[in-house]
């Protein structure tokens, strides 16, 4: 099971103040390549893995989904989405733990998920149920923080001998749980390598169409100097495939 | 132009006394995983960019591979590889930069590279060449250094604050030359993200079928105790794609 760190009162207040949850995907430095991934909505069945307030799912609505499932573990993200949702829109919320999910098969043509399976400990389980909910030819559009992020005992820059900074990175292939104090104390992560994410996705039925380590462009710099150390390690993994036929 | 490394003298002298200069793919301990994405030789038409001293080439052949092309840009490292072929193997060696090699379109079932792409500077040059080498359904199997492996300022392990070797990774995000002392002082490699590496591929007309990030089994722990940290970061990239009917 994940852990529901997101119904946490501390977490959910500190996360609630994110420029990303109070501004959506705009807010989002990685959307821009995400939605690059992504086909037309017009008509596609959509669903949301990790939706939180529900930013795509109105997205995905405002681009002419016909039906949009939003699901997330956390009950206080899905009272926000609700609440943000208009009555006309054709989106159903739903509560469950990504690693138990059940999905109706052949009733999805387009899987979307942004930054949750890095909190789910059987990716393998879930990369093959959407593989089932999908249609053949039906795309998979996943974000997650990126390997290197997500390895190391001490996750954070120092400045190295020449006074750069530098990424302390080590146990990048010793998968597993990762105890991290972000926005509340004792956060689970899990720790997987970039080989098991490409890996377990080809297995689950899936062809690999886009791999993407999120960078931020000289535009991105002028506007936010502080993210310049994001070109010394990647923070995101994007994902994009195809449905086998 | 790749750096052409290996004909230099002090280069070549430390090359050959690497184990797996000496022993061949038995001491590259990532062979077994590149082995596993290989389909059967048997009347192969097979091509090795980078061949080396050839061991791939004879491995190929006692495989029973119909034919056998193998490139390198350095002279001497073909002369080896010349002198420990028997006359009735059915390999061909050619001199070539692996920046402006040509292959002859449709010719090739089986194209092989190990540890040559970070000396290139165009790998999306070579891979459309090897695309059009390959007939539908061919494979392509490849290594190189693993980005994280090619990426820092100073690639070297320090020991961390509580105590635990770290490799200082930076510059991930910032592709481009790296200047290395390895077995002799300025050796030219070239640093692409895994992104670039898969999106190049896949770009090319392949579809990726394998993504190892090498990593020693407990088993090679205990032969080989000084590969420990090679769990901390990866240094092997290999990657296996078929050619797109």
């Amino acid at each position: 099971m994940a852990q529901n760190v997101y119904d946490d009162e501390d977490f959910f207040v500190a996360y609630a103040a994110l420029e990303r949850s109070r501004f959506g995907l705009g807010a989002m430095p990685e959307w821009p390549a995400m939605r690059a991934m992504l086909p037309l909505l017009g008509g596609a069945r959509v669903v949301d893995l990790g939706c939180g307030y529900g930013w795509f799912c109105q997205w995905a609505a405002a681009a002419g989904a016909r039906s949009v499932l939003g699901v997330d573990v956390s009950e206080r993200m899905l009272e926000r989405a609700r609440s943000a949702t208009a009555a006309t829109d054709p989106i159903t919320y739903a509560r469950a733990d990504l690693d138990v999910v059940e999905l109706e098969p052949g009733s999805v043509d387009v899987a979307y998920s942004a930054l949750a399976l890095h909190y789910l400990t059987d990716i393998d389980r879930l990369f093959r149920v959407v593989a089932d909910a999908l249609v053949p030819g039906g795309r998979f559009v996943v974000s997650c923080e990126h390997p290197i992020f997500t390895a190391p005992r001490q996750p954070v820059f120092v400045t190295g001998p020449d006074g750069h900074e530098v990424w302390q990175l080590d146990q990048y292939l010793v998968e597993g749980e990762r105890i991290r104090d972000w926005l509340a104390p004792g956060v689970r992560k899990h720790h997987r390598t970039l080989s098991t994410y490409v890996t377990t996705l080809l297995a689950a039925g899936f062809e690999l169409t886009d791999l993407v380590e999120w960078t931020p462009t000289d535009d991105d710099l002028v506007t936010h100097p502080d993210w310049a150390a994001e070109r010394e390690r990647p923070m995101f993994l994007l994902l994009g495939a195809t449905r086998r036929a």
